[in-house]
Parts: structure tokens; sequence; C-alpha cells
């Protein structure tokens, strides 16, 4: 039985990490859960999985909650609510899967009591890579991926020393507009960029996918997953979204993960620590329907968002900590109708180019970036 | 240093085998040599590799070759010279590449002293697979596939426990005729035969391609060496041969092994016992270049020599060995012009029709059975 930190459990993969938790009852636990500010669903989940600490994202949401809980639940708030659910417990395994930096003081609390840690949240490695890295280290604690791209990586990748890798290659389906010119680009619209090709995800990460800086994040976050240097990180064009990445061995050998696009075939293996449990409704990947694979070199002037990632992660210390916030700020603009879609590489490029990277910050100085950025790029827009 | 006894040394397998140690002299020795007929080949192999033991196959081939060697050399002969150089010396691997059943004893008689085994030696577990196994596991030692496909396969499943298995997927290129029509295959020529589309190999294997024997034959080998039953084995068409193989997990992860094709990368993945080394001057996988991957759904009715050893395999005991016994002797007789391509599956499923398979075969039971299976099929097609 693993006993499950959710942080972040109504957003999509909060929610997939409590389809698999309700498909293996004997397998699973959840002894913690935080949401935010969507109380009916999080209420209906803390009535449905009872675990013993339920934090939310603010005080007022905790007191309009406070009389619909089950009683013993240990009610909290804010950052010292989520480090309490992600560290204050007697989890195996926190799923961080909450957005934004928020996440990174609890994973960092949780790493040090000792918990491996199921790392859905991208701040925690584009970030804080350096930080969080050697803290698992120190306190020997698996760091294990929930991105698609990044478990096929940590699969293809099992008991094979690290001296006898020659390149990851992480897949990227080119989002809804790979088939667009950037002519064509300029004048998109929201909905036109919502409409992913393979996989249902939410706003945010549905436009990064279409500007391919989810993709570059995935670099960011794969340098450090799997400690590989910039240049040994592929990034292929792979519409189908079948082979979820893969990863060549100087002996030539290739091992690829495939499957059909289902979230909950990542969330569950990292929850169950790498434990092979049925899916159940899972649909079996059929490659003679299928039929065939396709593969493509990414044009990096056609995708600009990912040249500026493997730049800033190339630069290191703060610029990944700017490429993030910029685009956040910038995707958020795009999805109020205040950007154009092409308008979120220029600023992302024009954050980066006015930074000077700070080497090895420290989280406080991550912390300080981040908010400095997000006030810059408002400030530039307006 | 891994010490190496190869068996069938101037063979496709037993040369590459050498261009494998060849390339990391500080990571392989061999022990001993064993070839046929081929003395030439067989003696400048054996002045620069300089094993302890030779053993050819017949006296009259050891007595013209006992002045050429390198003094010191054991020069042995026949199956118990055979049987020798695959146990009586220090090696800690056994590459076993000889052509046909006489690989077998030889190969017992080294796993009952504690060898590890590389089997490129079809009939070792086709037709003795219970025998095989069972005396591995007894004696505790590995038996590694060398073929492309159950390398992959071996590849895919490390680590990973049987019950979490749901699938082993053997791609086939589909071989030389698979553009044609049966009714195209009518008349085709041994010189059309022999072109494989995608890999050099000998006159043998490379029909056996074309009439996806081969692919039968690999199909009973999973079973053995995968502890398999067989409706959990799947042939798929793959016209480009870049995937060699896959296995489907429970949780719908099908895990890959992609690559050029050259034999050298599972052979020394085999020799080396899972070390991945560097391939000296092998070609990296480029997936872009290639552009598409292929699946194709394989017909029963199209590809003949599959569903009849499929069946044979089912029906297990002595079938298998008839399989084997009868297609050799087919094939060779199209290979001389005496029988037409469509004539080898007649062959075959007549054989396997008359026999009546004793199960749980002894060793000279499957011998006696091989042997009486290609008298008669000469008797027949004369």
């Amino acid at each position: 039985m693993k006993k499950i930190a959710l942080l972040g459990s109504t957003g999509s993969i909060g929610t997939q990490t409590l389809d698999v938790v309700r498909a293996h009852p004997d397998k699973f636990k959840i002894v913690s859960l935080s949401f935010g500010k969507n109380t009916d669903a999080g209420l209906a989940q803390v009535h449905e999985f009872r675990p013993e600490i339920v934090s939310v994202q603010t005080k007022e949401t905790a007191e309009s909650i406070i009389n619909e809980l089950p009683s013993g639940t240990r009610l909290l708030y804010g950052e010292e609510g989520l480090t309490e659910a992600a560290a204050g417990n007697d989890a195996d395994i926190v799923m961080s899967a909450v957005m934004g930096s928020v996440g990174l003081k609890p994973t960092l609390a949780a790493i040090e009591a000792g918990k491996d840690i199921a790392i859905a949240n991208k701040e925690t490695l584009v970030t804080a890579g350096h930080i969080v890295t050697e803290k698992a280290e120190k306190h020997g604690v698996e760091l294990i991926p929930v991105d698609s791209e990044h478990s096929a990586i940590y699969q293809c990748l099992e008991d094979n020393a690290d001296k006898e890798v020659s390149r990851i290659i992480l897949t990227a389906s080119g989002g809804s507009f790979r088939d667009k010119t950037r002519e064509e680009l300029k004048n998109v619209t929201v909905e036109d960029a919502l409409k992913h090709p393979n996989w249902q995800m939410g706003a945010k990460i549905t436009i990064d996918s279409a500007t391919m800086m989810n993709k570059g994040l995935e670099v960011i976050e794969a340098k450090w997953l799997f400690n590989m240097p910039y240049e040994k990180i592929d990034v292929i064009l792979h519409k189908e979204s079948i082979i979820h990445s893969m990863v060549e061995y100087i002996d030539g050998s290739v091992l690829a993960h495939l499957g059909t696009p289902d979230m909950r075939v990542p969330i569950q293996y990292a929850v169950s620590k790498r434990e092979r449990l049925e899916l159940k409704g899972g649909e079996k990947l059929n490659l003679w329907e299928i039929g065939a694979l396709h593969f493509d070199k990414p044009d990096f002037d056609r995708y600009r968002c990912l040249k500026l990632a493997f730049e800033a992660g190339a630069a290191g210390g703060t610029a990944p900590t700017v490429l993030n916030a910029a685009n956040e700020v910038a995707v958020a603009s795009f999805l109020n109708r205040k950007l154009s879609f092409l308008g979120i590489e220029d600023i992302v490029e024009d954050a980066l180019s006015r930074h000077t990277p700070v080497a090895s910050p420290s989280l406080e100085e991550i912390i300080a970036v981040d908010e400095e950025t997000r006030r810059q790029v408002l400030t530039y827009m307006n």
C-alpha cells in the first residue's frame, strides 16, 4: 500500500491521480489532499478519499469549507498548509501537481522529510533544478517524472548506466499549429490554439504545446531529471504522439516508450514507484490500426520558443526562471486576448534579453527573479 | 574481460562476433573457435585470435590444417570436438552460432558446465526448448538471445516482472516478396528471393524471411526464451525493420527497441552480458531522415508458413522439430531450383500433417524425428 500526498487535486493531473487511486484501492491511499479555489470538486474528493490532511489556498477558502469536512480532518491553508500536506504526514510519495512556483517550498520540505516526489510541477525543476536534485541526492529520495515524455525516458533508462547513454530524444507533437507557417500564425485565435490534436490538457499547457515552449521546458526538466547535458538532448517532431520519447545508447540501440495518449499511465507508474498495474479502461496500442508513425526535424526558426528554452537552459542560473515566468504571463495575456500568439515568443525573448542570469541562485533569489520578471513583463505589455 | 567460446566462427554471426571482439580487445577474448569446412577463413581467424581450442567439422578437415595452426593450439573435430570447444574450457559465455541440430548437444554440455549461452542457433530452442530452458534454470545459466528481434524483447523486458507483461510483439519486414500477391509468388526465382530489402544475411535465412518461416521460428524461440504462451505473442509487419520488436505491459505501456539494421548490436549486447559498449563504425538511427515507420497486420493466408509455425508451436512436443526439418530440406531444394517458392509451405504442411507429435521428447527422440522428417521429405519430393 503506497500512501500518497496529493498536491493540486482538482487539476488535470490531480483528478487523474485520483482515478488511478480509485482503480486500485488495495494499492494506494490518499493521506493528504490540497486544492485551490475549486471547493466543490475538492470537497467531493475529500468525502470520497478521506485524507487525514486537507489544505486549501487561502484562509477564506478554509473558513468557507470548515463545516463541510468529515470529522477528524485536519484543515490547513496557504504555503504552510501546503508544506504540511506535503511533508507533515506519513506519505511514501508526494504527487506535486500544483501549478506554479507555489509548489517549490513544499516539495523541498517533502524531500527533507525523505519522501519520494512524483514531479508534475514544471517550476520545481525548471527554476530550481540544481537545488531540488542536490537535495534529493542528499536525502536519498527519488524524483519520479509524471510527464509522459519524461516517464518514457525514465522507463527506457532503467538500470542502464549513465555512461551508456548517448542521447535522449524528446518527441513533440508540434501542437495545434504544426501545419501552419509563421505567416499563418500571425492571426490565429485562442480557440484555434486550444484544439490540441492528440492530448486533452489544461489551457496553459495546450498553448505551450502550440508554441513548443512546453517542449522547451521539458528539455530543461530532462536536463535535471536525468543529469544530461543539453547537447545530449534532442527534440523530434512526431505528430502522432505514439512514441512518447526515446533513449539512444552508445551501442546504437534506441529504446522507446509507446502508447495511446493516456496520462494515467505515467501517473500510475510514478505513484506505484515502478510497479506496473493494470490500467482499467485503458486503450491498448494497436500499431497496425494506426498504420504509420511520422518524424520530422523541428525548425528552430519556426518554433522560436523551443530555441529560447535551449538558450535559457544553457545560460543556466536564473535564466530558466525568467523564461518560465515571462512565458506564463504572456500565455495568460494571450488567453485573455490581450496578446497575439506570436507575441508570446517576443515577450519571452525580450524578458531574457533584459536579464543577466544569477548563477546557482537560492530559492529566495529564484522567487524574487520570478516575481520581478512577471512585474516587468506586465509593465512592458501595458 | 569476457572469455568467449565461439561455435560457428565463419558464418554471418560468427564473423560479426569476431568484429565485436576485434573492436574491443580489452573486453573480450576468444578461448575457442569452431568452424566447418571453410578452412581458409577459419585459419585466418585462428591466427588472429589465438584461441586455445580449435574444433572443425571432420577428421579430414582437422588433418588438412593440423600443420597450419599456431603451436600449442588444441585441435579437435566432430561432435566431441564441438562439445569440448563449448564446454571444456574456461569461457564465460558460449556463442552458439553453428547451423542446424549439430549445435544441440554442445550447447547442453556448456549449460551443464555453467556457461551462459548466447543463442544464435535456431534448433536449440525451436526443437529442444523444453530441455534447454529446464537445464538452464537448473544450472543457473542465462540464455541470451542474439536475433535482433529477441534481443530487442530481452532489452525491453529487463527487470520488469513476468506478470506485468501482457504481450510481446515481434516485428517482421515481410521479406523480399512482401509486396507480391500469392498469384505472383508462383513464379518467383531464387535470385528474387535472395534480395532482402533490409538485412544482409545468409541464403537460408533470407528465404525463411521471404516465406516468414523465419518469423514463425522466432515465435517458437520467443515462447521458450521469455516463457510466454503463444496467445501472448504477436507478429506485426513493419517494412522498415527499424523497430526490432516490442513488449506490451499490463498498464498499456509498450517498450520498443529501435536501430539501424546491424547484427553487431545484439551480438555485442549478448557477449558483453548486457554491458553497452560503443559500436565502432555503427550507424546511428536518425528517425527524421527515415521520415515514417509503417505497420500492417500479417495475413496468415498470405504467409502460410507463419501460420504453420504457430500451429506447430501450439501442438508442441516434436511438432516444431518437424516444422524446422521439413522447412530446411524444402528451402535447400528451392535454392537448388528443385522446388518452387510456394512448394516450401506445401512440403512443411504435408510433413506436419503426417506427424503425430511426441510430447516432451528426449534429445534422442528429437534427433530421430529430425532425421526421419528429412528422409521422408526427400523421398516425398523425389
